[in-house]
């Protein structure tokens, strides 16, 4: 996060955003509803995530989007084509979301639908590998995305979001050919920040591991109905 | 950068730093050395590019580094291979260097060597393509990488660093047959943002493009020895 010169401010703003994410949780927890904050840095493919698990659950699980992003719909946009809420929040210069923007967000939804009709809220957040990590919107569980792309050594180097992670997801694994990355390395260095974490290689290209992650989701649920798990 | 619920806060906080930053300059100037701050996402090949522009750079021009990690000294080690100075900064928690980061190893470079033999220093940032762009650390110039793997739209999501950039990289154009990308795409959105930044887009693994980018740091010595210029 962004020093302050001031420990005790730190301490008071991080207090102040948990509080928040608590009532968040609460009011999701009123309405049965699991809340999933997915986090990456920019272009590990969140959106394209989310796009896929909406065409894939959306008949069986009712959704809704809570978005992030510094400027612009785009990513809103995208998500509208399927037919459900979104809620787009701009965060402006900040570079997450925290729970002060997410409680706006659950406000709207509770004044333009009715919330206990939902099972899912995927929170998208700011694309950044480091500060969303440290500040809970009232998440239920984590979701980060590491593209190959990115490389092997991205765990070690920013431990804060791997060691939060409840499942993390390595994206765009059909592009591991051309390049000189060993999946299996991510894995191992992973572990070594966060040994029990749930790790899905796939590709929203190729579909490879889509199905898990869907399981995943779906276990999720408070309201889980084991029928739509898939085989994989 | 973070919301600190307190906007007087965060303008004295910019104002510090930048003040900082001012005094960095001067000791730079003083010394005739140019600082280019290089800022990317996570991955998108800062470290790399900086371990070529040394083999190719370091017989003629005098260079040192500033290399900030959250953690670990991973790419720190990477260019000390070169033999040259490589001063790393953990920022703990911290999401990007600042001005009074930057001192730090100012100072520790004018205590290990002499300073005003070098021409140039690489301030390389945390990975984070949000708030390195908004704490100056006195450098002359600042230096964006977008690899072509996140994205065709992230200049416009993340405008502050495209805004700022005076120089933009686009990195790992050998990927581009591999995805569905438009590199004339991602120009001309940066274009939209910031008209006049220099855009050269280059693959470190090929070399394309390598030799543009070799120039334009050239460019920037106050020591320029035009010599040095390849034609390309």
């Amino acid at each position: 996060m962004h020093q302050t010169f001031d420990a005790a401010l730190e301490i008071n703003l991080l207090h102040a955003n948990q509080e928040g994410a608590d009532r968040n949780r609460d009011r999701f927890d009123e309405w049965d509803i699991t809340c999933l904050n997915v986090m990456s840095s920019p272009g590990a493919g969140k959106t394209v995530l989310l796009e896929q698990t909406l065409a894939a659950l959306n008949q069986d699980v009712k959704i809704a989007i809570i978005e992030g992003d510094m400027t612009t719909e785009l990513d809103a946009d995208r998500l509208r084509k399927y037919d459900i809420p979104v809620i787009a929040i701009n965060t402006g210069r900040s570079c997450h979301l925290d729970s002060r923007m997410v409680a706006g967000g659950i406000h709207s939804l509770e004044h333009q639908y009715d919330p206990s009709l939902f099972d899912l809220v995927f929170v998208e957040n700011v694309g950044n590998l480091v500060c969303p990590a440290e500040f809970e919107v009232g998440e239920h569980a984590k979701v980060a995305l590491l593209s190959v792309t990115e490389g092997e050594d991205k765990p070690l180097k920013y431990p804060v979001m791997f060691r939060e992670a409840d499942c993390l997801l390595i994206t765009k694994i059909d592009l591991a050919p051309y390049l000189d990355i060993d999946i299996q390395r991510i894995e191992t260095n992973v572990r070594q920040i966060n040994p029990h974490v749930n790790i899905i290689p796939l590709s929203a290209k190729t579909g490879s591991g889509m199905e898990m992650w869907f399981n995943w989701v779906i276990s999720q649920l408070k309201t889980s109905n084991k029928s739509l798990l898939v085989e994989v």
